[in-house]
């Protein structure tokens, strides 16, 4: 039979009705309809899901794991998140947990241009750990965001992006914000002739998206932040591969809490499509994450993966300068530290706070 | 101040920390940042997101109300989708229950090109139920759907979509699989001179849904199924102002079960981005809908709703003929049953099922 991507969900059921909860899956994940209807040897044999294991995790939860066809999915994101999950997002008694990929898939995908090794070479950094800030508030125009963004900068910080709400808002519009911000960045820079690689949010469907990359490009800047699950996978996919000159950042947002393991899908799945960093919400933050599952999050985005580069897991969410040295002792150096608001709320003292954020990052 | 958009959440909480939890909600989908640390007085003003109500619902499930600024999504679908749920989606304890939008938001989206009425001068219809069936399964070739389908036509079936698995895959590429589906349906129906509407089912980033779409117009089509939660919402709007001519149907894939009401998603963002017909799990079959979501699902997709056309409730998921009396009971006529497996079950004797079916609806 042909090669198969083996999908792993764990599921809430009984030993009684597990087995068939199983074979239930591996037919909605796949054909959707009777098997017993089905009068193709070939499609019974190379397309129907297969039930490769089941294991009871106690407690009343399931881990299923469900051989699909790669030839279902073919090299087609959006087909790809459709078949590990498609109808079944619809069950609210089961999530997906991982999924085990060929080498062959991972390879038509292609994962990050650049990976951590890339984005340190952009800021001159050998092997610390990174720094980020987000720009905010939106609402400002394009000169107060610049402003802001300088000061920022000021502070040496390794990178800055958009806060995922700025879009291309007529109070603010993409082409007048990012070279206003770029030439920002890259003044309050000129006197120590270090670089802060300044990261604009993108939006908008394949068209826009394109002409927001050709917009940041045009302003110097070769880094990008994107949400893929507000995007849909086959555009930022197709992004990314139109682009190996631009980093690209992945945002959390509309990825949801529950029915699709953060790790998969924050860690491998942006990884798998393409990106180079992955911002998630940090345990201890505003958001409910354990460290277990950041944890998880941060050796999916950097384990060794059939050749592929890898993500850069930038923890975040509420973050302040005084959890540096925690988060280091937490991560180790293979990150990128975020913290926006509480860098914001210096007021004045921006670009001091900013600096000791840096300085304890590089120092740390 | 500028007009807001009124997003309805529902929150676990308790009754000390709601006001709280209400207005770190309207901080999060807006600004994202400390509101003391903004100087700006339009911003303050203009852009933070206010806390409009708190209800207490009881059993520790609170309603809260945001407006939160129209200013800050514009009329973009991703970035609409982002200030509803973007990073709040990360919260397990929260869902987003219902949004109240302008009349001026909704004309700038524009809904439904066709609506109920339009779907029903497709086939003829006066003022009955519609009936549709799902094409299936995926692994055949563009020769063996093309028979299935005809199969199902000769019936007298209204609608006859591609399952949501069926996308461009190797084995039955879009391009070859479509004409060839079209011409079985209409052979089919050349004898009795009736029309039965084929929907292909669209993937892909933008350009590939536009291409599928052109070639879907070549082959004699005026109707396409799409998932908007897989493609984007962007794309999917795109797509639907695009393309004033054709019918699109929404399917549920990757919509979740939890996070965001169906009523609201699939009944009311679904057709307000665009879509004549969405499907979705009907009670009592494979999925756990209750009958009183999807009874507010469908009043959802067929409201009054500031001049945008009404999208038609498709409830689906293990349905069969047996069922269709009561169905029609529970939606009335205003409605389009679908009968996927159910009739493919049938085999040999699927045209007669199909017959049935439609014989059903058209005197029921």
């Amino acid at each position: 039979m042909g090669a198969r991507i083996t999908a792993i969900y764990r599921v809430a059921a009984t030993a009684d009705s597990i087995a068939a909860r199983a074979g239930g899956i591996a037919v909605e994940q796949s054909v959707e309809m009777p098997v017993s209807a089905i009068a193709d040897a070939d499609v019974l044999e190379n397309i129907v899901g297969k039930v490769e294991d089941i294991a009871d995790l106690g407690g009343g939860i399931f881990e299923v794991r469900i051989g699909l066809a790669v030839a279902t999915t073919g090299p087609e994101p959006g087909q790809l998140m459709n078949m590990l999950f498609g109808n079944s997002s619809i069950h609210a008694d089961m999530e997906l947990h991982d999924v085990i990929f060929p080498d062959a898939v991972l390879a038509a995908f292609g994962g990050p241009h650049h990976g951590l090794a890339g984005l340190r070479a952009k800021v001159g950094a050998k092997d610390r750990a990174l720094t980020c800030s987000a720009l905010k508030p939106q609402g400002l125009p394009p000169s107060g965001l610049a402003a802001i963004a300088g000061q920022l900068a000021a502070g040496g910080l390794d990178f800055i992006k958009d806060d995922h709400g700025i879009a291309d808002q007529a109070y603010s519009p993409f082409a007048d914000r990012v070279p206003a911000i770029a030439d920002a960045v890259r003044r309050a820079r000129a006197a120590d002739g270090g670089r802060t690689v300044y990261l604009p949010s993108l939006s908008g469907h394949l068209e826009q998206l394109r002409a927001q990359v050709k917009i940041a490009r045009d302003a110097g800047l070769d880094a990008v932040l994107i949400a893929p699950m507000i995007t849909g996978m086959a555009s930022f996919h197709a992004l990314v591969r139109e682009n190996p000159d631009m980093a690209f950042m992945a945002h959390p947002a509309l990825a949801g809490a529950s029915r699709i393991a953060p790790p998969l899908l924050m860690g491998k799945i942006f990884r798998l499509m393409g990106a180079d960093a992955t911002v998630f919400p940090n345990h201890g933050g505003r958001f409910g994450y354990s460290p277990a599952t950041c944890k998880a999050l941060a050796d999916a985005a950097l384990g060794s993966w059939g050749g592929l580069k890898d993500c850069v897991p930038v923890p975040a969410g509420g973050m302040t300068p005084e959890r540096v040295p925690e988060m280091l002792q937490f991560y180790g150096r293979d990150v990128m530290l975020l913290i926006g608001g509480g860098l914001l709320a210096a007021g004045a003292a921006m670009t001091q706070e900013a600096a000791k954020f840096q300085d304890a990052v590089m120092h740390g």
